[in-house]
Protein backbone atom coordinates (compact mmCIF):
# COMPACT_ATOMS: atom_id res chain seq x y z
CA UNK A 1 0.00 0.00 0.00
CA UNK A 2 1.45 3.39 -1.08
CA UNK A 3 1.42 6.39 1.12
CA UNK A 4 4.43 6.60 3.43
CA UNK A 5 5.20 10.07 4.77
CA UNK A 6 9.02 10.86 4.66
CA UNK A 7 9.26 12.54 7.61
CA UNK A 8 10.01 8.92 9.85
CA UNK A 9 11.88 10.80 12.72
CA UNK A 10 8.98 12.02 13.29
CA UNK A 11 6.53 9.15 13.33
CA UNK A 12 7.08 8.02 16.64
CA UNK A 13 6.84 11.45 18.54
CA UNK A 14 3.66 12.52 20.33
CA UNK A 15 2.01 9.45 20.28
CA UNK A 16 -0.56 7.78 22.77
CA UNK A 17 0.09 5.74 25.01
CA UNK A 18 -0.02 1.87 24.34
CA UNK A 19 0.25 -1.60 25.65
CA UNK A 20 4.25 -2.90 26.21
CA UNK A 21 4.93 -5.22 22.60
CA UNK A 22 6.83 -8.22 24.38
CA UNK A 23 8.96 -10.52 21.88
CA UNK A 24 10.02 -13.48 24.05
CA UNK A 25 13.28 -14.86 22.55
CA UNK A 26 12.42 -13.77 19.06
CA UNK A 27 14.83 -15.83 16.43
CA UNK A 28 14.82 -13.97 13.49
CA UNK A 29 16.05 -10.01 13.18
CA UNK A 30 13.80 -10.05 10.44
CA UNK A 31 10.80 -10.59 12.63
CA UNK A 32 11.46 -8.11 15.13
CA UNK A 33 12.46 -5.40 12.68
CA UNK A 34 9.10 -6.56 10.17
CA UNK A 35 7.54 -6.35 14.22
CA UNK A 36 8.73 -2.87 14.85
CA UNK A 37 6.93 -2.07 11.48
CA UNK A 38 4.28 -3.16 11.77
CA UNK A 39 4.14 -1.26 15.79
CA UNK A 40 4.51 1.78 14.28
CA UNK A 41 1.95 1.45 11.46
CA UNK A 42 -0.22 1.64 14.22
CA UNK A 43 1.14 4.35 16.53
CA UNK A 44 2.61 1.48 18.74
CA UNK A 45 6.16 2.41 20.09
CA UNK A 46 6.81 0.39 23.31
CA UNK A 47 8.65 -3.24 22.03
CA UNK A 48 10.53 -5.16 24.91
CA UNK A 49 13.14 -8.02 23.75
CA UNK A 50 13.50 -10.80 25.80
CA UNK A 51 16.87 -12.56 25.08
CA UNK A 52 16.72 -11.99 21.25
CA UNK A 53 18.39 -15.37 20.31
CA UNK A 54 20.80 -13.66 17.85
CA UNK A 55 21.83 -10.78 20.22
CA UNK A 56 21.24 -7.14 20.14
CA UNK A 57 21.51 -4.95 18.16
CA UNK A 58 20.99 -7.17 15.43
CA UNK A 59 21.53 -5.08 12.00
CA UNK A 60 18.77 -7.35 9.79
CA UNK A 61 16.42 -6.19 12.54
CA UNK A 62 16.63 -2.42 11.41
CA UNK A 63 17.13 -3.40 7.69
CA UNK A 64 13.53 -5.12 7.94
CA UNK A 65 11.86 -1.91 9.66
CA UNK A 66 11.46 0.14 6.19
CA UNK A 67 12.18 2.88 8.89
CA UNK A 68 10.84 2.28 12.42
CA UNK A 69 14.07 2.99 13.40
CA UNK A 70 12.85 4.71 16.61
CA UNK A 71 11.22 1.51 17.60
CA UNK A 72 14.65 -0.32 17.61
CA UNK A 73 16.32 2.29 19.43
CA UNK A 74 14.26 2.60 22.03
CA UNK A 75 13.43 -1.44 22.45
CA UNK A 76 14.16 -2.21 26.11
CA UNK A 77 15.91 -5.53 26.42
CA UNK A 78 15.90 -8.31 29.32
CA UNK A 79 17.07 -11.33 30.10
CA UNK A 80 13.79 -12.77 31.70
CA UNK A 81 10.17 -12.57 30.64
CA UNK A 82 9.61 -11.68 34.57
CA UNK A 83 11.95 -8.76 33.48
CA UNK A 84 10.26 -7.47 30.69
CA UNK A 85 6.72 -7.68 32.69
CA UNK A 86 7.74 -6.22 35.76
CA UNK A 87 6.73 -2.98 35.47
CA UNK A 88 3.44 -4.04 33.87
CA UNK A 89 -0.42 -5.05 36.03
CA UNK A 90 -1.95 -6.68 32.99
CA UNK A 91 -0.46 -8.96 30.83
CA UNK A 92 -1.93 -10.94 27.66
CA UNK A 93 -0.14 -14.02 25.95
CA UNK A 94 -0.59 -14.13 22.29
CA UNK A 95 -0.76 -18.33 21.28
CA UNK A 96 -2.98 -21.27 20.55
CA UNK A 97 -5.41 -22.59 22.87
CA UNK A 98 -3.93 -24.18 25.73
CA UNK A 99 -4.68 -27.71 26.29
CA UNK A 100 -3.37 -28.20 29.90
CA UNK A 101 -3.77 -24.95 31.49
CA UNK A 102 -6.93 -22.82 33.39
CA UNK A 103 -6.96 -19.50 31.70
CA UNK A 104 -9.22 -17.49 30.54
CA UNK A 105 -9.02 -16.78 26.58
CA UNK A 106 -9.98 -13.54 24.52
CA UNK A 107 -10.20 -13.03 21.18
CA UNK A 108 -8.59 -10.09 19.90
CA UNK A 109 -11.60 -7.91 19.28
CA UNK A 110 -12.13 -8.81 23.24
CA UNK A 111 -9.04 -8.42 24.25
CA UNK A 112 -8.21 -5.25 22.93
CA UNK A 113 -11.28 -4.06 24.28
CA UNK A 114 -10.51 -5.41 28.21
CA UNK A 115 -6.69 -3.80 27.55
CA UNK A 116 -8.04 -0.43 26.10
CA UNK A 117 -10.18 -0.37 29.74
CA UNK A 118 -7.54 -1.26 31.63
CA UNK A 119 -5.22 1.89 30.07
CA UNK A 120 -7.92 3.99 31.05
CA UNK A 121 -7.76 3.34 34.41
CA UNK A 122 -3.84 3.79 34.38
CA UNK A 123 -3.08 0.23 34.48
CA UNK A 124 0.02 -0.62 32.46
CA UNK A 125 -0.77 -3.39 30.21
CA UNK A 126 1.41 -5.64 27.14
CA UNK A 127 1.18 -8.41 24.83
CA UNK A 128 3.61 -11.67 25.20
CA UNK A 129 4.65 -13.10 21.81
CA UNK A 130 6.80 -16.30 21.62
CA UNK A 131 9.47 -17.37 19.70
CA UNK A 132 9.26 -18.39 16.13
CA UNK A 133 9.18 -22.01 16.47
CA UNK A 134 7.86 -22.98 19.75
CA UNK A 135 5.82 -20.43 20.55
CA UNK A 136 5.59 -18.80 24.13
CA UNK A 137 6.82 -21.85 27.23
CA UNK A 138 4.14 -22.59 29.71
CA UNK A 139 6.25 -20.56 32.51
CA UNK A 140 5.60 -17.48 30.22
CA UNK A 141 2.14 -18.43 30.27
CA UNK A 142 1.63 -18.47 34.10
CA UNK A 143 2.35 -14.86 34.54
CA UNK A 144 -0.02 -13.65 31.69
CA UNK A 145 -3.40 -12.83 32.99
CA UNK A 146 -5.07 -14.18 29.88
CA UNK A 147 -4.74 -15.82 26.44
CA UNK A 148 -5.24 -14.14 22.88
CA UNK A 149 -5.63 -16.05 20.09
CA UNK A 150 -5.94 -15.46 16.86
CA UNK A 151 -9.53 -17.44 15.27
CA UNK A 152 -7.73 -19.25 12.43
CA UNK A 153 -8.24 -22.04 10.16
CA UNK A 154 -7.88 -24.86 12.00
CA UNK A 155 -6.31 -26.61 9.21
CA UNK A 156 -3.65 -24.18 8.72
CA UNK A 157 -3.09 -21.86 11.83
CA UNK A 158 0.79 -21.05 12.09
CA UNK A 159 0.51 -17.01 12.20
CA UNK A 160 4.46 -15.63 11.68
CA UNK A 161 5.35 -13.76 14.52
CA UNK A 162 5.18 -10.37 12.96
CA UNK A 163 1.66 -11.09 11.53
CA UNK A 164 0.58 -11.61 14.82
CA UNK A 165 1.96 -8.48 16.05
CA UNK A 166 0.54 -6.68 13.24
CA UNK A 167 -3.01 -8.07 13.82
CA UNK A 168 -2.77 -7.01 17.63
CA UNK A 169 -1.53 -3.76 16.68
CA UNK A 170 -4.14 -3.24 14.31
CA UNK A 171 -7.00 -4.61 16.47
CA UNK A 172 -5.31 -1.53 19.15
CA UNK A 173 -5.53 0.82 16.65
CA UNK A 174 -9.22 -0.18 15.31
CA UNK A 175 -10.88 0.13 18.66
CA UNK A 176 -9.30 3.85 18.89
CA UNK A 177 -10.31 4.86 15.09
CA UNK A 178 -13.08 7.69 14.05
CA UNK A 179 -12.54 7.35 10.72
CA UNK A 180 -16.09 7.15 9.19
CA UNK A 181 -16.74 3.70 8.12
CA UNK A 182 -17.75 4.97 4.66
CA UNK A 183 -17.36 8.06 2.95
CA UNK A 184 -16.62 9.71 -0.50
CA UNK A 185 -13.49 11.28 -1.08
CA UNK A 186 -12.97 14.23 -3.96
CA UNK A 187 -11.05 16.40 -5.49
CA UNK A 188 -10.07 19.82 -3.84
CA UNK A 189 -11.80 21.74 -6.63
CA UNK A 190 -15.00 20.30 -7.08
CA UNK A 191 -18.23 19.25 -4.27
CA UNK A 192 -21.33 17.25 -4.80
CA UNK A 193 -23.47 18.31 -7.21
CA UNK A 194 -26.67 20.16 -6.43
CA UNK A 195 -30.07 19.46 -7.51
CA UNK A 196 -30.43 22.19 -9.91
CA UNK A 197 -27.26 21.06 -11.24
CA UNK A 198 -28.85 17.57 -11.56
CA UNK A 199 -31.98 18.53 -13.02
CA UNK A 200 -30.37 20.27 -15.79
CA UNK A 201 -28.79 17.50 -16.82
CA UNK A 202 -31.90 15.13 -17.00
CA UNK A 203 -33.39 18.00 -18.51
CA UNK A 204 -31.15 18.51 -21.32
CA UNK A 205 -30.11 14.42 -21.68
CA UNK A 206 -34.44 13.93 -21.64
CA UNK A 207 -34.67 16.56 -24.43
CA UNK A 208 -32.41 14.74 -26.58
CA UNK A 209 -34.15 11.58 -26.07
CA UNK A 210 -37.19 13.11 -26.60
CA UNK A 211 -35.69 14.79 -30.32
CA UNK A 212 -34.07 11.04 -30.91
CA UNK A 213 -37.53 9.53 -30.07
CA UNK A 214 -35.60 6.70 -27.79
CA UNK A 215 -38.44 7.67 -24.74
CA UNK A 216 -40.70 5.71 -26.73
CA UNK A 217 -44.28 4.19 -26.11
CA UNK A 218 -45.47 7.24 -24.53
CA UNK A 219 -47.04 5.57 -21.84
CA UNK A 220 -43.45 4.37 -20.78
CA UNK A 221 -41.58 7.62 -21.16
CA UNK A 222 -42.35 8.33 -17.18
CA UNK A 223 -40.88 5.08 -16.25
CA UNK A 224 -38.05 5.66 -17.94
CA UNK A 225 -37.10 8.50 -17.39
CA UNK A 226 -37.12 7.86 -13.50
CA UNK A 227 -34.62 4.45 -14.65
CA UNK A 228 -32.62 7.03 -15.99
CA UNK A 229 -32.53 9.59 -13.47
CA UNK A 230 -31.94 6.96 -10.52
CA UNK A 231 -28.88 5.62 -12.30
CA UNK A 232 -27.22 9.16 -11.96
CA UNK A 233 -28.57 9.70 -8.42
CA UNK A 234 -27.19 6.81 -7.66
CA UNK A 235 -23.59 7.39 -9.13
CA UNK A 236 -23.49 10.42 -6.56
CA UNK A 237 -22.06 13.18 -9.16
CA UNK A 238 -19.78 15.92 -8.62
CA UNK A 239 -20.52 19.31 -10.17
CA UNK A 240 -17.94 18.77 -12.15
CA UNK A 241 -18.67 15.34 -13.61
CA UNK A 242 -22.36 17.25 -14.37
CA UNK A 243 -20.85 19.75 -16.51
CA UNK A 244 -18.86 16.68 -18.18
CA UNK A 245 -21.77 14.74 -18.69
CA UNK A 246 -23.93 17.36 -20.46
CA UNK A 247 -20.57 18.30 -22.74
CA UNK A 248 -20.89 14.50 -23.40
CA UNK A 249 -24.48 14.45 -24.42
CA UNK A 250 -24.06 17.69 -26.66
CA UNK A 251 -20.83 16.58 -27.89
CA UNK A 252 -22.90 13.09 -29.43
CA UNK A 253 -25.86 15.08 -30.95
CA UNK A 254 -23.53 17.37 -31.80
CA UNK A 255 -21.58 15.15 -34.00
CA UNK A 256 -25.06 13.03 -35.26
CA UNK A 257 -26.18 16.62 -36.41
CA UNK A 258 -22.98 17.06 -38.48
CA UNK A 259 -22.45 13.46 -39.82
CA UNK A 260 -26.01 14.07 -40.85
CA UNK A 261 -25.81 17.33 -42.25
CA UNK A 262 -22.42 15.79 -44.07
CA UNK A 263 -24.68 13.33 -45.44
CA UNK A 264 -27.41 15.69 -46.79
CA UNK A 265 -24.99 18.10 -48.54
CA UNK A 266 -23.29 14.31 -50.04
CA UNK A 267 -26.09 13.35 -51.15
CA UNK A 268 -27.49 17.02 -52.36
CA UNK A 269 -23.89 17.43 -54.56
CA UNK A 270 -23.76 13.78 -55.87
CA UNK A 271 -27.62 14.69 -57.37
CA UNK B 1 2.27 -18.10 17.33
CA UNK B 2 2.47 -22.24 17.54
CA UNK B 3 -0.42 -24.41 16.51
CA UNK B 4 -0.33 -25.66 12.65
CA UNK B 5 -1.83 -28.88 11.79
CA UNK B 6 0.00 -30.99 9.62
CA UNK B 7 -2.72 -31.65 7.18
CA UNK B 8 -1.66 -28.69 4.70
CA UNK B 9 -3.09 -30.69 1.87
CA UNK B 10 -6.51 -30.61 3.00
CA UNK B 11 -6.54 -27.07 4.65
CA UNK B 12 -7.81 -25.91 1.60
CA UNK B 13 -10.51 -28.37 1.17
CA UNK B 14 -14.51 -27.70 1.78
CA UNK B 15 -13.82 -23.91 2.83
CA UNK B 16 -16.91 -21.68 2.51
CA UNK B 17 -16.99 -19.22 -0.74
CA UNK B 18 -15.10 -15.77 -0.25
CA UNK B 19 -13.96 -12.96 -1.97
CA UNK B 20 -11.01 -13.25 -4.83
CA UNK B 21 -7.65 -11.71 -3.89
CA UNK B 22 -6.05 -10.12 -6.67
CA UNK B 23 -2.11 -9.08 -6.44
CA UNK B 24 -1.83 -6.58 -9.68
CA UNK B 25 1.88 -6.92 -11.03
CA UNK B 26 3.42 -8.26 -7.56
CA UNK B 27 7.05 -7.81 -7.39
CA UNK B 28 8.78 -10.35 -5.17
CA UNK B 29 7.91 -14.33 -5.28
CA UNK B 30 8.35 -13.73 -1.22
CA UNK B 31 5.30 -11.23 -1.12
CA UNK B 32 2.64 -13.66 -2.81
CA UNK B 33 3.82 -16.82 -0.90
CA UNK B 34 3.21 -14.88 2.18
CA UNK B 35 0.01 -13.66 0.64
CA UNK B 36 -1.04 -17.20 -0.26
CA UNK B 37 -0.33 -18.02 3.49
CA UNK B 38 -2.38 -15.78 5.02
CA UNK B 39 -5.06 -16.34 2.97
CA UNK B 40 -4.94 -19.72 3.94
CA UNK B 41 -4.64 -18.66 7.68
CA UNK B 42 -8.04 -17.50 7.40
CA UNK B 43 -9.72 -19.99 5.06
CA UNK B 44 -9.37 -17.83 1.83
CA UNK B 45 -8.27 -19.51 -1.33
CA UNK B 46 -9.11 -17.41 -5.07
CA UNK B 47 -5.78 -15.99 -5.51
CA UNK B 48 -5.76 -13.89 -8.82
CA UNK B 49 -2.37 -12.98 -10.22
CA UNK B 50 -1.95 -9.72 -13.06
CA UNK B 51 1.39 -10.36 -14.86
CA UNK B 52 3.57 -10.87 -11.99
CA UNK B 53 7.09 -9.05 -12.31
CA UNK B 54 9.05 -11.84 -12.11
CA UNK B 55 7.46 -14.44 -14.17
CA UNK B 56 5.12 -17.89 -12.67
CA UNK B 57 5.58 -20.00 -11.46
CA UNK B 58 8.13 -18.40 -9.23
CA UNK B 59 9.82 -20.80 -6.63
CA UNK B 60 10.67 -18.47 -4.32
CA UNK B 61 6.29 -17.82 -3.81
CA UNK B 62 6.37 -21.80 -2.92
CA UNK B 63 9.15 -20.89 -0.21
CA UNK B 64 7.39 -18.66 1.36
CA UNK B 65 3.63 -19.71 1.42
CA UNK B 66 4.96 -22.07 3.80
CA UNK B 67 2.37 -24.98 2.82
CA UNK B 68 -0.22 -23.06 1.51
CA UNK B 69 0.92 -24.63 -1.74
CA UNK B 70 -2.55 -25.33 -2.79
CA UNK B 71 -3.15 -21.32 -2.90
CA UNK B 72 -0.25 -20.73 -5.42
CA UNK B 73 -0.84 -23.81 -7.49
CA UNK B 74 -4.57 -23.32 -8.41
CA UNK B 75 -4.39 -19.26 -8.22
CA UNK B 76 -5.00 -17.99 -11.51
CA UNK B 77 -2.54 -15.93 -13.93
CA UNK B 78 -3.79 -13.01 -16.17
CA UNK B 79 -2.16 -10.37 -18.13
CA UNK B 80 -4.42 -7.52 -17.54
CA UNK B 81 -6.40 -6.26 -14.21
CA UNK B 82 -9.67 -5.95 -16.86
CA UNK B 83 -9.69 -10.18 -17.27
CA UNK B 84 -8.89 -10.68 -13.43
CA UNK B 85 -11.87 -8.89 -12.29
CA UNK B 86 -13.89 -10.08 -15.42
CA UNK B 87 -16.29 -12.52 -13.62
CA UNK B 88 -16.67 -10.61 -10.35
CA UNK B 89 -19.58 -7.55 -9.78
CA UNK B 90 -18.16 -5.98 -6.76
CA UNK B 91 -14.37 -4.86 -6.65
CA UNK B 92 -12.82 -2.93 -3.84
CA UNK B 93 -9.00 -1.77 -4.21
CA UNK B 94 -6.69 -1.41 -1.16
CA UNK B 95 -4.42 1.83 -1.19
CA UNK B 96 -4.17 4.92 0.42
CA UNK B 97 -6.79 7.76 -0.45
CA UNK B 98 -7.22 9.14 -3.75
CA UNK B 99 -6.13 12.62 -4.01
CA UNK B 100 -7.64 13.15 -7.33
CA UNK B 101 -10.47 10.75 -7.65
CA UNK B 102 -13.96 10.66 -7.30
CA UNK B 103 -14.71 7.31 -4.96
CA UNK B 104 -15.98 5.60 -2.28
CA UNK B 105 -13.81 4.80 0.81
CA UNK B 106 -13.98 2.54 3.01
CA UNK B 107 -12.90 1.29 6.54
CA UNK B 108 -11.74 -2.84 6.37
CA UNK B 109 -14.45 -3.42 8.69
CA UNK B 110 -17.74 -1.41 6.46
CA UNK B 111 -15.93 -3.26 3.51
CA UNK B 112 -16.26 -6.72 4.59
CA UNK B 113 -19.76 -5.84 5.50
CA UNK B 114 -20.61 -5.11 2.49
CA UNK B 115 -18.51 -7.65 0.63
CA UNK B 116 -20.23 -10.21 2.60
CA UNK B 117 -23.60 -8.65 2.04
CA UNK B 118 -22.56 -8.78 -1.55
CA UNK B 119 -21.46 -12.11 -1.41
CA UNK B 120 -25.02 -13.65 0.72
CA UNK B 121 -26.93 -11.92 -2.73
CA UNK B 122 -25.22 -14.77 -4.96
CA UNK B 123 -22.62 -11.77 -5.92
CA UNK B 124 -18.54 -12.44 -6.72
CA UNK B 125 -16.77 -9.80 -4.67
CA UNK B 126 -12.87 -9.56 -5.16
CA UNK B 127 -9.92 -6.90 -3.67
CA UNK B 128 -6.91 -5.47 -5.52
CA UNK B 129 -3.88 -4.86 -4.35
CA UNK B 130 -0.88 -3.07 -5.85
CA UNK B 131 2.13 -3.34 -6.68
CA UNK B 132 4.76 -2.94 -3.77
CA UNK B 133 6.45 0.34 -4.69
CA UNK B 134 3.96 2.02 -6.62
CA UNK B 135 0.44 0.87 -5.55
CA UNK B 136 -2.39 0.91 -7.81
CA UNK B 137 -2.41 2.92 -10.90
CA UNK B 138 -5.57 4.68 -11.50
CA UNK B 139 -6.60 2.87 -14.21
CA UNK B 140 -7.18 -0.48 -11.93
CA UNK B 141 -8.97 2.04 -9.02
CA UNK B 142 -11.53 3.17 -12.16
CA UNK B 143 -12.08 -0.46 -12.61
CA UNK B 144 -13.05 -0.47 -8.73
CA UNK B 145 -16.58 -0.02 -7.20
CA UNK B 146 -14.45 1.85 -3.97
CA UNK B 147 -11.23 2.08 -2.08
CA UNK B 148 -10.44 -0.02 1.35
CA UNK B 149 -8.01 1.99 3.39
CA UNK B 150 -6.46 0.85 6.38
CA UNK B 151 -6.22 3.76 9.02
CA UNK B 152 -2.68 3.98 9.72
CA UNK B 153 -0.36 6.10 11.50
CA UNK B 154 -0.18 9.41 8.94
CA UNK B 155 3.78 9.62 9.99
CA UNK B 156 3.88 6.11 8.95
CA UNK B 157 1.53 4.40 6.71
CA UNK B 158 3.50 1.79 4.30
CA UNK B 159 1.93 -1.32 4.25
CA UNK B 160 3.68 -4.30 3.22
CA UNK B 161 2.12 -6.24 0.07
CA UNK B 162 1.64 -9.48 2.31
CA UNK B 163 0.61 -7.27 5.28
CA UNK B 164 -2.63 -5.94 3.31
CA UNK B 165 -3.60 -9.31 2.04
CA UNK B 166 -3.94 -10.60 5.91
CA UNK B 167 -5.59 -7.60 7.00
CA UNK B 168 -7.99 -8.09 4.88
CA UNK B 169 -8.11 -11.76 5.07
CA UNK B 170 -8.01 -11.15 8.32
CA UNK B 171 -11.24 -8.51 8.98
CA UNK B 172 -12.84 -11.65 6.55
CA UNK B 173 -12.53 -14.22 8.84
CA UNK B 174 -13.50 -12.03 11.96
CA UNK B 175 -17.01 -10.86 10.72
CA UNK B 176 -17.86 -14.62 10.20
CA UNK B 177 -16.03 -15.88 13.45
CA UNK B 178 -18.14 -17.13 16.48
CA UNK B 179 -15.75 -17.78 19.00
CA UNK B 180 -16.85 -16.59 22.30
CA UNK B 181 -15.33 -13.24 23.35
CA UNK B 182 -14.16 -14.50 26.53
CA UNK B 183 -13.94 -18.09 27.77
CA UNK B 184 -12.39 -19.76 30.35
CA UNK B 185 -10.48 -22.77 28.98
CA UNK B 186 -9.40 -26.06 31.08
CA UNK B 187 -7.71 -29.02 31.45
CA UNK B 188 -10.33 -31.88 29.89
CA UNK B 189 -10.03 -34.10 33.31
CA UNK B 190 -11.09 -30.95 35.39
CA UNK B 191 -14.40 -28.77 35.76
CA UNK B 192 -15.60 -25.72 37.71
CA UNK B 193 -15.81 -26.04 41.20
CA UNK B 194 -18.98 -25.99 42.61
CA UNK B 195 -20.17 -23.58 45.28
CA UNK B 196 -20.26 -26.64 48.24
CA UNK B 197 -16.38 -27.11 47.29
CA UNK B 198 -15.45 -23.57 47.13
CA UNK B 199 -17.30 -22.92 50.79
CA UNK B 200 -15.52 -25.90 51.80
CA UNK B 201 -11.67 -24.27 51.15
CA UNK B 202 -13.18 -20.93 53.02
CA UNK B 203 -14.36 -23.08 55.72
CA UNK B 204 -11.84 -25.01 56.10
CA UNK B 205 -9.05 -22.16 55.60
CA UNK B 206 -11.18 -19.79 58.20
CA UNK B 207 -10.95 -22.12 61.00
CA UNK B 208 -7.67 -22.65 60.69
CA UNK B 209 -6.91 -18.78 60.57
CA UNK B 210 -9.10 -18.59 63.55
CA UNK B 211 -6.43 -20.88 65.41
CA UNK B 212 -3.92 -19.30 64.04
CA UNK B 213 -5.17 -15.47 65.76
CA UNK B 214 -5.29 -14.09 62.06
CA UNK B 215 -9.12 -12.95 61.69
CA UNK B 216 -8.62 -9.95 64.37
CA UNK B 217 -9.96 -7.89 65.95
CA UNK B 218 -13.26 -9.35 66.17
CA UNK B 219 -15.31 -6.62 64.81
CA UNK B 220 -13.05 -6.83 61.32
CA UNK B 221 -13.43 -10.23 61.36
CA UNK B 222 -16.18 -10.33 58.84
CA UNK B 223 -14.76 -7.93 56.64
CA UNK B 224 -11.39 -10.04 56.62
CA UNK B 225 -13.16 -13.06 55.43
CA UNK B 226 -15.71 -11.35 52.68
CA UNK B 227 -12.45 -10.01 51.14
CA UNK B 228 -9.82 -13.56 51.16
CA UNK B 229 -13.29 -15.11 49.91
CA UNK B 230 -13.71 -12.41 47.02
CA UNK B 231 -9.70 -13.38 45.82
CA UNK B 232 -10.92 -16.61 45.69
CA UNK B 233 -14.43 -16.35 43.62
CA UNK B 234 -12.84 -14.18 40.97
CA UNK B 235 -10.27 -16.54 40.46
CA UNK B 236 -12.77 -18.69 38.92
CA UNK B 237 -10.84 -21.91 40.70
CA UNK B 238 -11.78 -25.95 39.44
CA UNK B 239 -12.05 -28.46 41.26
CA UNK B 240 -8.87 -29.55 41.12
CA UNK B 241 -7.46 -26.24 42.11
CA UNK B 242 -9.87 -25.92 45.24
CA UNK B 243 -8.73 -29.38 46.44
CA UNK B 244 -5.21 -28.49 45.60
CA UNK B 245 -5.54 -25.35 47.51
CA UNK B 246 -6.50 -27.61 50.60
CA UNK B 247 -4.00 -29.49 50.73
CA UNK B 248 -1.29 -26.50 51.03
CA UNK B 249 -3.51 -24.90 53.77
CA UNK B 250 -3.36 -28.23 55.44
CA UNK B 251 0.63 -28.43 54.05
CA UNK B 252 1.50 -24.98 55.79
CA UNK B 253 -0.33 -25.87 59.06
CA UNK B 254 0.54 -29.01 59.55
CA UNK B 255 4.17 -28.58 58.73
CA UNK B 256 3.96 -25.66 61.13
CA UNK B 257 2.43 -27.75 64.17
CA UNK B 258 5.73 -30.41 63.43
CA UNK B 259 8.07 -27.53 63.97
CA UNK B 260 6.19 -26.47 67.15
CA UNK B 261 6.38 -30.00 68.43
CA UNK B 262 10.10 -30.16 67.66
CA UNK B 263 10.96 -27.03 68.91
CA UNK B 264 8.46 -27.88 72.32
CA UNK B 265 10.23 -31.32 72.33
CA UNK B 266 13.68 -29.86 72.38
CA UNK B 267 12.96 -27.73 74.73
CA UNK B 268 11.54 -29.99 77.35
CA UNK B 269 14.51 -32.21 76.34
CA UNK B 270 17.22 -29.35 77.00
CA UNK B 271 15.46 -29.03 80.27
Amino acid sequence: MAGTDKRKADAAKNLPEGPAFILVVPQLGDNIGAAARAMLNFSLTDMRLVAPRDGWPNPRAWKAASGADSILDEAQVTQTTAEAVAGLDFVLATTARPRDMVKPVYTPEEAIRRMRAHLAKGGRPGFLFGPERTGLHNDDLALADAIVTVPLNPGFSSLNLAQAVLLMAYEWNRAGDTTPPAETVMAADTRPANKAELLGLFEHLESELDAASFLRPPEKRAGMIRNIRNIFQRAGMTEQEVRTFRGIVTALTKHARRRALEDFEAEKGGK
